[in-house]
Formats: structure tokens, C-alpha cells, sequence
């Protein structure tokens, strides 16, 4: 899957698109110490950050479940207590799902159907070289909290898809730097980074003080993952009027600019650069 | 959910539906015995079934897995094995979907998306008094295989769809009586049934031969499920039509008709009739 979400053709010549993320107890979160609550919305945000990125408009959910056998009843109760107010706020219809009961950990997994405005969706593969690179919000040590109470950036993808010629986009879940480099390597270019114009989120200023592991602020903000904030490629001049409008709520931020040169590079004095590693949690398998 | 899919109304007035299943080792199959082809190519399959329920057509499915860490890789690819040939088949988009490991057993979560061909599409709570009840195929006894191996009555529902006048469907998950009480329940009638019309799968009888444990080969049709054959209220005049036309390459039976008295009767001789409990599989969870 090379983008956030598939894009579907209806049989009308309407495209929409469909997206799915499942989260698992024990490794997207514990809920031994998280209110299932939390768990139920994040189920929700992630499915929604990924729409968000293809400035896709949420449509419907369907959400399944495999409970564990004790409890389980009270346990999709809470978690629906925290999916509901959720889809509410963005009108989607929660259409249904599947409930199961188990004798292992829970296991959440949502789909979302989006439907796009436009003719095509926003595709990660659209950067070109001299585009500006820009964000939203601030990233790094979201696991101090933002990892479950983030606010997926619908309404800010629609607007900004709206008002402004935008090229690509890519939600950041894995890591700044690692996302990023998906977006430019989809896009068949490279990204050159402004390391002083990131905005770090206070959390990872709080992560790396209370750490003291040697792991930088900013290196939280770059390969932390989980932010979901969204990464947008625009061409320069739109960008600069975007950044003067500075239209939504959250600050968009440039933090560099796409070059024709593949990979990830770091600004230097005097308009030299240095390879930059993305980094970021990789999805990886045992064979 | 009162109907096997969820309605979803896009904003250029097009209709599609949205459906989701999780299987889980364990409860749903057993990987230490049953092939994994097998498991993807169901997982996909009880999704089928239930667009077939609606008369939708399917147009894409995504996976979501939560593969145990060892060997996760390998099983992936095998149940994708047994996935993707049934999606060609019915010519689906396999839109991507999310791959997780983790500790525990196999998770696998198919959502698919259909599309409905006339402005609304079949539901469960269409049937009438009067109405015909006829079923696809053959019921009892899937656990020897048919569970596993079934083939989603995709086709014939769009066939007959397409040229019959249909009031109501539903596809037999949990057992044949229990899904045409649901059906007859949302539609707020009742249904009487020839018992000794119900087509017995040569499954049940062998079933009811091996386990001699006094349950007979047409409790077994009754209350097995896992047929994922189609249960359809017609009414009388098109029922009659269909039946000698015979237009699938599985027959179909008249097994009863509806009633405006709700509940499920059994037909006696001489027009009395006797309550019938529908049974079948209950998704029963603890508190």
C-alpha cells in the first residue's frame, strides 16, 4: 500500500477511498494502565488521520472487535464510550461491525470509508523538486500522551485541499524523518531539511530532559512517530501564501523543501548538505 | 447491525454497503490443523456472503492481520494465498489493509465494500405474509468442510436480484432457523416451514450418522450454520416463477412461506401448525 488510504472506483465513477488500522493490547497500547476509552478513540483517529491525508471526507465506520472472554462486554461498551463522541464530531456513520470473544488480548480493528471532494485524491506521490515542505502542529514524545489524544487533522486536510494547490501529503504515524522520506521516495525526489525550523512538541523537550539518554528533543521530534500531524508538499509560491494566511488553528511550519535529488538531507551553512537517516518505527516480521 | 451490511449513503446520491468480519484462531478455525489458504480464502468469503445477502455487488476488500510474531511472515503470504485467488475470481480490489505481530494467536479482519445495482439494496426486513420461503442449496454439517470451502452465493443473488421481484434476504451464518427467525423478525411477520422440504446436505446426515448422539441430519440443517447459503422471501406468484425456472446452477427450494403471525412455526398435517425455537450459533459474550 503505497498510500494512506486505497482508492476505490464505484461502479457511477465516483472514487472514494477505504482505509483500515487495527490496534492490538500490549503493543499499540496497554490496557492494563489506559482507559479503554482512550483505546476506542485512537482506533478511530488513526483511521481518520490516515483519510486526512488524502483529504478524504470520513463517511462511515465499521469497527471489529475480538474481546477477551472476561469482561468483554464492559470493554466494548467503553471503548464505543470513547469511538462515539469521536465520529460524532466528524458525522461519520459508525455502520456496524463485528464482535467477537476471545481468550486473549484485545484486538480493535476499524475501517474507514472517505469520499473525495475533488476529481483525485492526495497522494503521497505528488511532490516536486523546489516544493516546499510544510507541517502541521509540532512533533516528538507523543507517547507521553498525544499518541492517544490527537486530534486528526480532517478538518485542517480539507481546508488546506480546498484553498490551496496542494501536490502530497502523508500523515506522520511512524516518524517525522521516516514519513517524510516515504512521501519524496513515492514522489520519486528528496527532501533537504531546515533542522532549526522543526517544531518540537514540549513533550519531547520533557522526554529527552527526563530521559537523559542522549537522545535529543529533536531527535524525538523526527523519528518519535505518532504525532498524525500531516506533512504537505506545496508548490513555493502557494506555500508562501499559505503561510502568510496561516488559515487553521494549528500553525503550518516549513521545514524545508523538496530537491531532485533522492533521499533525506540536512541544510547546512552555506547552502551545503549532509545525508539525514530517516528514522522511525519500522513494521517488521519475523519470517 | 439489523441487516449483513451497512448502508452508506455518499454525497453524490450513490449507495454502497460496508461490511466487516474477524476470525480468530481458536474459535473460528485452528491453525494447528487447518491449512491457512483455507482461513484467508474464508475470511474474505463470510464477507462475500453477507453483500450477497444484499444483492451488492463487491468492489473492494481490505485485511487487517495481527499475525503471531513466529513464522508471521510465512503465514501472511499463506493466507493471502487463499485470499486473493477467491478475490479474482469475483474481480475485487484487494485495497491493502494493515499487517501487525504480536504475541498471541491470528487475527484476521476482512472489511469489504459493495456496490448496489438498483436505488436500494436487499434487506432483511422486506418479507410479507404470503411471501415464499426459499433457500440456495443444500444446510447442515459445514463444520466437515463446507465452513471453510463454501462458495459465497454472490452470483446467484445478483442473478436473481436482477430478475425476480425479491422482498427480503439473509445468509445463513448462524443456522438456518435462528437466520430466518432474524429475517422474519425484521420484518415483522412470522414464517411457517415444511420441514420435510428443507434440503439436507449429505454433510448432516454423515454427521448424524458418526456422532450418534440422537441429533438428527434435519437438526443439524436446522441449527449448524455456517451454510452461508441465502434464505429469500419471494413473493408467491414470482416464487412459483422462479422455482420452474431454476436459473442458478444450485437448486432452490421452497421450504415455507411468511406468516403475519410472528415467531417460526413448523407446518403439521391437516394446516395446524406448532412453535418452532429457532437454533443455531449465539455470539454470546460474558460481562
Amino acid at each position: 500500500l503505497s498510500d494512506d488510504a486505497a482508492v476505490v472506483l464505484l461502479g457511477g465513477g465516483q472514487r472514494c477511498v477505504l482505509t483500515s488500522d487495527m490496534l492490538t493490547d500490549e503493543v499499540d497500547f496497554r490496557l492494563e494502565v489506559c482507559d479503554p476509552r482512550r483505546v476506542g478513540r485512537k482506533a478511530l483517529a488513526v483511521n481518520l488521520s490516515d483519510l486526512a491525508a488524502m483529504a478524504a471526507r470520513p463517511v462511515a465506520v465499521v469497527v471489529s472487535l475480538a474481546l477477551p472472554r472476561r469482561g468483554g462486554q464492559r470493554l466494548a461498551r467503553q471503548l464505543y464510550e470513547g469511538l462515539i463522541p469521536l465520529a460524532e464530531e466528524f458525522d461519520i456513520a459508525v455502520a456496524g461491525g463485528d464482535t467477537n470473544s476471545w481468550d486473549h488480548p484485545l484486538v480493535i480493528s476499524v475501517t474507514a470509508l472517505g469520499e473525495v471532494a475533488g476529481p483525485e485524491p492526495l497522494r503521497r506521490s505528488g511532490a516536486r523538486p523546489g516544493d516546499a515542505v510544510l507541517v502541521t502542529g509540532a512533533f516528538g514524545g507523543s507517547s507521553l500522551g498525544k499518541h492517544l489524544d490527537f486530534q486528526p487533522r480532517v478538518r485542517e486536510a480539507l481546508l488546506l485541499n480546498a484553498n490551496y494547490q496542494l501536490h502530497a501529503a502523508i500523515d506522520v504515524s511512524d516518524g517525522l524523518s521516516l514519513d517524510l522520506w516515504r512521501m519524496v521516495e513515492e514522489s520519486r525526489c528528496g527532501a533537504e531539511l531546515d533542522l532549526s525550523a522543526i517544531p518540537i512538541d514540549p513533550s519531547a523537550r520533557q522526554l529527552a530532559a527526563s530521559l537523559d539518554d542522549g537522545v535529543s528533543a529533536l531527535d524525538h521530534a523526527l523519528s518519535d512517530g505518532e504525532d498524525f500531524e500531516l506533512i504537505l508538499a506545496v508548490p513555493a509560491g502557494e506555500a508562501e501564501r499559505l503561510l502568510e494566511d496561516q488559515p487553521l488553528s494549528t500553525p503550518v511550519t516549513q521545514i524545508g523543501r523538496c530537491t531532485s535529488e533522492r533521499g533525506l538531507w540536512r541544510q547546512l551553512e552555506g547552502g551545503a548538505r549532509e545525508a539525514l537517516a530517516p528514522r522511525g518505527y519500522e513494521h517488521g516480521l519475523d519470517g
